[in-house]
C-alpha cells in the first residue's frame, strides 16, 4: 500500500495526544518523515517519540524538502491560515487542526486557495467521523418529525488543565477563547445531525477567573429545516454530557455517554474520530475521494456559527449573512 | 374565628378542581355564600357540590348582595380585569385566577385601581405558595454564587385534555395562548427563587394541530442578579420536569418531583398552594398582612415576561420596558 510521507509541524498537545496514536495504528498508510516546532527541544522530544524522522529547525526549511508529500498542522489557531497556504505554495497537502482559523474572514483566504490548487487542504475535524453522532442521525430517521434538542456540554476545567495552560489558549487571537476552540466541534456534530443553521441567539458569560475570554454560552438556534435547539456549553462548571432530542412521539437521548431511543438503550462503538479522519485525508488524496467531511466550507461554517453566536449578545444573527 | 363570606364567580375547571378542595379544608375562614356563571346550569351543578350557596343569574345582582365580602373570580383570562374592578366598587375584596389580565396593558387598570382602594386585589398565583420552590431559594444560599440554570417543563396535552377544551383557551384572547396562561406560573417560581428578570430573548413554535397558537417556547433570560438561565416549555411533546441550577462547585436538580442537593436527595413536602394562598388571602384581609405575594404588581412582573418573550422573535427585550 503506497504510504503518505507527512511532516507533523507543531509539537503539542494535539500532535502528541491526539494526531500521534491514530497515525501509529494507521502506520500503513502514512509514514511520519519530518517534524518541526517553534521550540526545537520540543521537537526533538517528539520525534523519538514518533520514530526519529528529520528535525527541521523552520517551516520554511521542512517545505523544501521534496519528499515530504504532506504536512499535519496542529499549531495556535492564528497560525493554521497562513501556515496551510504556505504548504500548498510548495506543493504539500494540507491536514489542519479545526478551527480553520481565528475568524471567518481569515479562513476564506484558505478556501479561496482550496478552490485553485489540485492539493488537498483537509480540515481535521474529528467530530464528524464520531460514530457515535452518525447513529443519532439515524435513529432521528424513525422520527415522524425532530421538533426540538437541548444539549448541554459541560467541560468544567482545572486551573492546571493542560489545554487551559496553553500560551497561545491563555491570550487567544481567535474569536471566543475556548467557546470556539472547542465549540467547533460541537456545531460540526449538530450539523452532521440537523442540517445547516439558520440563525443563532446567543449570550455569553465569563464566570472563571483564570480562563481568557468567556467560558460559558447559552444559544437558541434555529436549523434550515425547522428544528428549534438551546445548545449550551460551559468550560468553567462540570456536568456529565446531556442531549435531549423530542419528536411528538418519540426522544433520543444521550446522557454521560449512553445513547437511549425512546428510553430504551442503543449499544454503540465510541471511536475519537482521529483515526477515521486520518483514514479519510488518505482516500481523499491517493483515491480519489470526495473531500466533504474536511472541506474548507464545512470549516467555515462551523466557525460562522460561533462568529454568529459571539456579535449576537441575546439578538438573532443569521449565520449565512457572515459566509457570504 | 371570624369567617370570610365568598362568592364564587365562574364554575370551570378551576372553580371547581382547584379552589373548591382548598376552600372545604378552609371551612373556619371562608363559607361560600354565592356563586354565578354565565351558564346558570354550571352554576347549579357546583352550588349542589359546594353546600347549596345561593345561585345567581348574574354577576352584577350578585355583587348587590350585601352578605358577600369577598369574590373568587375563576374566570376567562380577559374578564379578570372588568370583573375585578367591579367588585371592588361595590366594597368586595377580589381574590382572582392568575394571569391577572390578558395583557400588560390592560392588567395596570387593575393595578391602578388596586393604589387607590382600601379593597384588597389578590392575583392567585398559587406557585409563589409551592413548598418546593421555596425550599429551592433556601438550598441555593449554600452555593457560593449561582451561576446557571435549564428548566425544561414540557406538559405535553392531548386533544381531549380538560384544558386543552375550554372554548375561551381555544380562541385566546390574552397573548401567547397556553404559553401564557400555564406559563406565568413557571415565572413566579423563577421570580421566587433567582428575583426579577432583567430581560429575556424567546423564540416560539406552533407544533400542535390541536392547540390554538404557539404551543412551544424556548428561550434565553438573564435575572437582575446576573444569573443566566434556559427556560423551555411545551404544550405539544411531554417529558418528566428536569431543572437543573448550577454554581462553580454546587448543582441542585429537579427531577421527577424529586429534589437533589449535589446529588444527594433532598425531602420535601408537596403541595399545590391552593390551600395556601386562600389563607394568605383571609391573613391580608382580616390581620393586616402586607399582601406581598397576590399584589397586582408581581402578577404584572410574570405576564411583562411573557409579553415581551411573545415580541422578542430571537431577539432580547428588556422586560422593566413592558412595565414602566
Amino acid at each position: 500500500m503506497k504510504k503518505i510521507r507527512l511532516a507533523i509541524v507543531g509539537c503539542g498537545i494535539a500532535a502528541r495526544d491526539l494526531h500521534y496514536p491514530a497515525l501509529k495504528a494507521l502506520n500503513d498508510k502514512f509514514e511520519i518523515v519530518a517534524v518541526t516546532s517553534r521550540t526545537k527541544k520540543h521537537a526533538e522530544e517528539f520525534a523519538k517519540l514518533v520514530g526519529n524522522p528529520e528535525v527541521f529547525d523552520t517551516y520554511e526549511e521542512l517545505l523544501e524538502a521534496d519528499y515530504i508529500d504532506a504536512v499535519d498542522l496542529t499549531l495556535p489557531i492564528h497560525l493554521n491560515v497562513p501556515f496551510a497556504i504556505k504548504a500548498v505554495e510548495k506543493g504539500k497537502h494540507v491536514i489542519c487542526e479545526k478551527p480553520i482559523s481565528t475568524d471567518v474572514e481569515s479562513a476564506k483566504q484558505l478556501l479561496n486557495v482550496s478552490k485553485e490548487t489540485n492539493k488537498v487542504i483537509y480540515i481535521a475535524e474529528n467530530w464528524r467521523h464520531i460514530k457515535k453522532f452518525r447513529l443519532i442521525k439515524n435513529l432521528l430517521k424513525n422520527f415522524k418529525e425532530v421538533l426540538y434538542f437541548n444539549w448541554r456540554i459541560f467541560v468544567g476545567m482545572k486551573k492546571d488543565n493542560k489545554y487551559a495552560k496553553t500560551d497561545w489558549r491563555k491570550k487567544p487571537q481567535h474569536i471566543g477563547g475556548f467557546l470556539s476552540d472547542a465549540g467547533v466541534h460541537h456545531v460540526a456534530a449538530m450539523r452532521l445531525i440537523f442540517g445547516d443553521i439558520d440563525w443563532v441567539t446567543a449570550y455569553t458569560k465569563d464566570f472563571s477567573d483564570y480562563l481568557s475570554g468567556p467560558d460559558f454560552i447559552s444559544t437558541i438556534v434555529e436549523f434550515k429545516n425547522g428544528v428549534i435547539g438551546n445548545y449550551v456549553a460551559s468550560y468553567s462548571f462540570n456536568e456529565e454530557e446531556q442531549f435531549e432530542i423530542y419528536g411528538k412521539e418519540n426522544t433520543l437521548k444521550v446522557l454521560k455517554n449512553k445513547i437511549f431511543y425512546n428510553e430504551k438503550e442503543i449499544d454503540f462503538e465510541e471511536n475519537m474520530g482521529y483515526k477515521e479522519e486520518f483514514e479519510d485525508f488518505y482516500e481523499v488524496i491517493l483515491n480519489n475521494k470526495e473531500n466533504d467531511l474536511g472541506n474548507c466550507e464545512e470549516a467555515i461554517k462551523d466557525l460562522a456559527f460561533f462568529e454568529a453566536a459571539l456579535k449576537s449578545n441575546g439578538n438573532k444573527i443569521k449565520v449565512d449573512a457572515l459566509i457570504n
